[in-house]
Formats: C-alpha cells, structure tokens, sequence
C-alpha cells in the first residue's frame, strides 16, 4: 500500500486514506481518484527510469501505479499492454492529415483495452488478498476479468445480462470464470454485483465504482506519451487523441494518467481528448454539448455493444476530461460506426464496431473543422474485431460466388473491372 | 536475391537457382526448400548480432531470411510474430511436468501463426514486384495474406470455398482483398488459384506450393530457440514441441528453421517436433504411422477447420520433420481437441480447436509414456480462440441464469456449493 496515499472524491473533495474506503465516496457517491505520492515519485525516478525498463508491457510502469508487483511472470497477465501503435500512412493521406497514429488495444491478452483495468484490479486483489473478484458486465470487461483471473488462478465470478452476445459468454465461461446471467438489464446485474460484495466479502471490479478500474486504464495514457507524444519534435501543436467513450472510464483513465505525468513534470504539453460517443448511446456527450456535468440516462440502443450504456458509472470525470484538455465529444451514427469498420481493415487494422467508433469521430472532427490538417492525432482502437464478426460483415459487400473454371473466373473478372 | 542460393526439392534432390522457379520442382512437383548462403550468414553475424537486435517482430531475423526489408514500418505487417511464450504453472502441475512453456500464435496481428508465412510472402512479392499475390484458403491463411497485404497496400485476391465459415469471409473482406468463393471444394479453389496465377501473372501463394510460405513459418523456430531453447541450461533432453498439423507446412517451416541455425552451429540440441492430427484428418499421421512418406489424402470431417485438410500440400517434409527429430505424429480425438480449449482457457489462454489441438496431443504422449515428466515441453497454439466461438461454447457448460435477486443467487450459490 506505500504506492499512493489516498483517495480523493471527483464530486464533493472528500479525501480518504487508503484502508479506510474501497469503492465511490462514502459522503456523496462521486468517483474517487486514486492521489499518488507525487514528490517520492519525483525524488525517486526520472523518466529514463522509467522508459529504460525492459518489460513490455503495461507492468513497466510499477513506479507510477498503487499496486506492488503482482507476479504473475510467464503467465497472459504480465502480457497486457504495451500495445503497437501503427502509422497508416494512406489512412492519414485520405483523411488530410500529416500526422496519424493508430494505437491498437485489440493486440492485448483477452483483445481489448479492458485489459489494462482488469490487470491492475487482480493486483489489487492479491495485495488485499480477495479471495472472490467479481463483476457485472456484457462483455470486454468481464472477460478481461475472466482471462487476467485465470492467468493467475484467481477465482471470478461475472454477473451479465442474460441476452449478452454469446460469442462473448463463450469468453467468460473458456477462462473458467463462474458466469451467471441475470434476468434483467445490465443495471441490475451491476446493483446484483455490489450486493453481492458487500454481503459476501467479494472484491468488487465494477467499472468507475473501484477506483482501481481508471488506474489500470491510465497505462494507456502512459504508452502514448512514450510511443508516440514524447517522439514528435516537429510540431507545437498538442496530441489529439480520439476514442470511444461508453461509460467513460477510459477516457478518464487516459486523463488521469496525463495528468499523473503533468504532477511529475515529465509532460511537457497536455494532449487533447476528444470522446466519440454513438447518436444511439450519448449521454455523456449530451452532458458535454449542454455544457454542464450532469449525466441523464438515456435508453441505448447502438450496434457499438461495447460503449452502449443507459446510465453511465464514470460520467462526469469523463466530461471533464475534453473539458480541462480542451477536447470535445462528437456524436456519429452507427452507419458510420460500421463503415470505419472498412477504413481501418483496409490498413490491416481490424477493430470492432466500439474501435472504429474513435475513427469516425475523427472525420466528423474534420469535415467539422474542429481537426485541422496539421494537428497530430491519434486513434485508440478498443478492440479486436473479431469480437464481433455479425458487425464486421455489415461493413462490406457479400463476396461474388463462381463455378471454379477459368472462364467463369474472366467473366468475373471482367464484370468487376478487375 | 542476395540472402539466398537457391531451392533444393525435398523429393528428387534436383537443384535450382534464386531466378529460374516460383514454386514446386519442375522436374517432379515437390516441395524446394530454400537454401541459404551459411558460410556467408556465419561470418557476417554471430548469434548476439541477431538476439541483440531491437525489433520486436520476425524483422529481427532478417539475416536469416530469403527476402529483403520490406520496409512498411509502423505498419501490422511490422508487427508480425515475436509472440509471448508463458509459463502456465498450474497446467504444467496438472500434467505433472517439471517444465512447460506455451506459445501463443493469437497475439499476431490476423490472430495465428499464418501471419509469418504471410509477412514473408508479401515481403517478396514487392521485391519481385508482383502487383496482386493470390491465394486459396478456408480461413487463416486468406485472413493472414489479407491482412498482411492491406498493411502495405499489396493487392490481394483469395479464393474460398463457398463454405467458408462466414466469419472467416468477414475477416477476408473486412481487410479489402478481393475475395472470390468457389462453388466447389478447397481442392478446386486451390487448383483454380495456380491456374489464374499461371494465365495473370499472378504470384501464388498457396501453403506448400509456394516455398516461401516455409520461410515465414521457420520464424517460429527462430523464436523458440531465442525465447526458450537457449534459455534452460539445467536440463539435458531436448525440448519436445507440440504443434497441429493440416496441411503439414507448419511442422515443416519449424524444421526448417531449426536445421537453419544447425547448420549455422547456432543451435546445441535439435528439439523433437511432435505433429498432433485430429482422428478425423489423419493424413500425415497415416503415413507416419505406414512408416513411409506415401500421403494418401483422406476425407475430413474434424470440427478443427484449421487443420481439416484432405490433401496435405507438404506432406512429405512433415513426417519428415518428427521421423528426423525423433518426435511422433499423435492423433486425437476432436472431443478431447475441444476439452483442451478449456484447459487453456483456465490458465488465460483462448485457444481456437487447431490450437488445442497441439495440448490433446501432449496429453496424449504423456498417458502414452512418450513424454516423461522431466521432458521439456512447449505447446504452440496456432491460432486465437475468437476465430471459433462455436467451437468454445462445445467447450463449456452453459451458464446459469437467475432472477436479479440476492435470494436467488444465495440460492444458486448454495446448489452449485459455491
């Protein structure tokens, strides 16, 4: 526990020592953020400390979390993070831009950013040695759970709606998490799960409830300003970075990672974070167009399973992260969810609909002229695209069905102008 | 063409010079291996030359490769191989070996190992810049030459059965080739590609055709040397490796790779290639067990598509890789290939069936006393297990589903003695 020395409340200020809360604040509910021991840090390591270190992945930023070392070497759990960012140059060509990078969550152990939170709560678990980690979900983040768990033998359960895609039950249930699906929404899976840890002891993963989930998302934020943010010299103009905002937990994790390095002075420019949320799933981009923190709920209804959400659990930390960086949120339809699918497989990148999601917000931004030809941007994909195949295959035309003989190939050939 | 002299044919010995073939012996249609120029590569580099290099992908082996840089950096073609190897404590106790690795070909960019055969195809084809590289495949290897080619802008065609399991096709059409389905057999799409090839101008590269698919799939072999076989000085048997077999191209690309850095004087101790089959597509195994290199094709029916092959296309140099190493071919059941989904699954690793088939395999060999426990062992797993959700959910119990209620999950909970 000598990592951080508190928690203080996102709403009301409260702050609380480490062992005297674990979840939202006691007095009004709010989001806790997790306060490092900023001037040991300092005092302690420089950056090269930090960007000299050979492990690749998310554990090479030990010194900057409020976990101790969770072992775990050799197994999928020391795997996460540490994803490849890629330029795309004819991406960026189509879309004007003359700075483009790609970084590619669909690349981690269970393939997806959820990882990152999932990693660092099961760290959480064995310091405090939870026997039970628990959490509801409909997808990303339980089986993340469920893989970072099973990587190390830590037992989970996963509460989910009942009408969850199977493809994704099939992820919980192969890591050997014990898996029970809910007659009802997600909202009641999530009111289960809490009362279920309160009354049995279970350690609780929710999203935006344990304070732990945006630390583990925050990796990110640290990788980018490695890979990519500290690497341009050539530019005065801030990173803007895009990505898909369901509950808001990683665009508030991102943040709160920045902001980690800004208390540092390891960061020289804060970059901007723009949330992409679906028309069909905006409550927190509401909140942000209206120009106030308080998030309304709304009833969901975007193919984007992954950031579909009624009642955000991390909204207003996530307003505020466009709001203090001087980002913005932009709302897109799911058709052009669906056909950034395509942008982003032509570039050998293949996301699903809740990482190509990031890339249409892009180029609304841009036929918007909030995004300028010479701003350097960056896309998060969220996740791998073969987590959802039915979505994928709304992107693209139907192959063409032939006889196998050559002249049944030219006259195919020939109609299509190859 | 200065990283290699030439092909040699697996099957008459014949000898060919870098420029006069494509693809099998002219003279009697088999497999050539690629023949590098050793004396060269061992005065020129010294292993730490080659360990020492930064890339983080199979560029790092360059030297040992028949293709130049490709170039395409920051590009999934970049990103290819160099996958995690884990050390799943708990399984190997449960098989009661002393040491036990895993490799775990999902993390690639497409998802499975296919993506090394691919990267070093399309590193070739713009070296002979061939303007569209052509391929026939139910699902990896397409997804892979899709994917791989769309990272660099390669024009692509791919040629599947019309029963292509539709999410192979989305994976195919998401990454932009162009994709024709066959109304027929993978035999005929296969035979239609190398006809198309030969009338266009095309460059094939159908697996085992094509003696550079090899050559990519050697890189895996680079890498356990690198990640595991020089790492364990305690231990005096050799490594055993377990890998599925289909059309038998892997195994032999492993072989190769490993007699590559022999006759470099780079490798002390020739690891064992166990080839592991499905019951139900045996070919390979058939002859290994006949005790001769004759390849009758069979009719598959394994539910392990990515090895479900009736005509193995290198079949030879694959009985040849366990019979010269003194490993086996293991054939197992798809019932006990589908219970080793979950065995992985439990230790963090999603594994598609072709990929547990390579631990239904060691399983096997250790109840058979072919494996004894101070063997050492790594089991490479081919391929993500999202490819195949279908094939998960045969894997695991379905999930239970209650009311919203703590009394019915008190209830649950106390039923399944939880």
């Amino acid at each position: 526990m000598n990592n951080y020395v508190g928690y203080k409340c996102s709403i009301c200020n409260a702050e609380y020592s480490p062992v005297s809360v674990l979840y939202t604040c006691p007095a009004c509910g709010g989001n806790l953020d997790v306060i490092l021991d900023y001037p040991e840090i300092r005092k302690k390591y420089h950056t090269e400390d930090i960007t000299s270190r050979s492990e690749q992945s998310l554990w090479r930023y030990i010194p900057l979390l409020p976990v101790s070392d969770p072992g775990g070497e050799g197994t999928p759990l020391r795997a996460a993070g540490w994803t490849p960012v890629f330029r795309p140059a004819r991406l960026a060509a189509s879309l004007g831009l003359q700075r483009l990078w790609v970084k590619d969550e669909g690349r981690n152990p269970t393939s997806s950013y959820k990882d990152r939170a999932s990693a660092i709560l099961v760290a959480r678990a064995r310091e405090i040695k939870a026997e039970i980690v628990v959490t509801a979900s409909t997808g990303n983040a339980g089986a993340a759970l469920a893989g970072m768990a099973a990587a190390v033998g830590q037992r989970a359960v996963i509460f989910a709606p009942k009408t969850a895609p199977q493809a994704k039950i099939a992820q919980l249930l192969v890591y050997g998490a014990h898996v029970i699906l809910v007659d009802g929404n997600y909202d009641s899976a999530f009111d289960l799960t809490i009362e279920a840890s309160r009354e049995f002891g279970w350690y609780c993963r929710n999203t935006g409830y344990n304070p732990f989930t945006a630390e583990g998302k925050k990796t990110g934020a640290f990788e980018i300003w490695e890979q990519v943010a500290r690497s341009f010299q050539d530019c005065d103009k801030p990173l803007c970075i895009f990505v898909s905002v369901g509950d808001g937990n990683i665009i508030s994790g991102l943040h709160k990672g920045f902001k980690d390095l800004q208390k540092l002075d390891w960061l020289e420019t804060m970059p901007r974070l723009f949330g992409v949320q679906s028309e069909l799933s905006p409550a927190i981009a509401n909140a942000f167009d209206a120009g106030n923190e308080t998030i309304i709920p709304v009833n969901s209804t975007t193919i984007a399973d992954s950031i579909s959400v009624d009642l955000p659990r991390d909204g207003v930390r996530a307003v505020r992260a466009a709001v203090e960086t001087n980002g913005a949120y932009i709302q897109v339809t799911d058709a052009k969810i669906i056909s950034a699918i395509a942008d982003l497989g032509i570039n050998g990148i293949f996301a699903e609909p809740a990482g190509s999601t990031a890339l249409a917000g892009l180029k609304k931004a841009i036929s918007n002229g909030i995004i300028e030809p010479d701003d350097p941007v960056l896309v998060i994909n969220t996740g791998n695209g073969l987590k959802d195949v039915r979505a994928a295959m709304m992107a693209v035309s139907n192959a063409a069905i032939i006889e196998p003989t050559m002249t049944a190939l030219k006259k195919h050939l020939e109609e299509k102008g190859f």
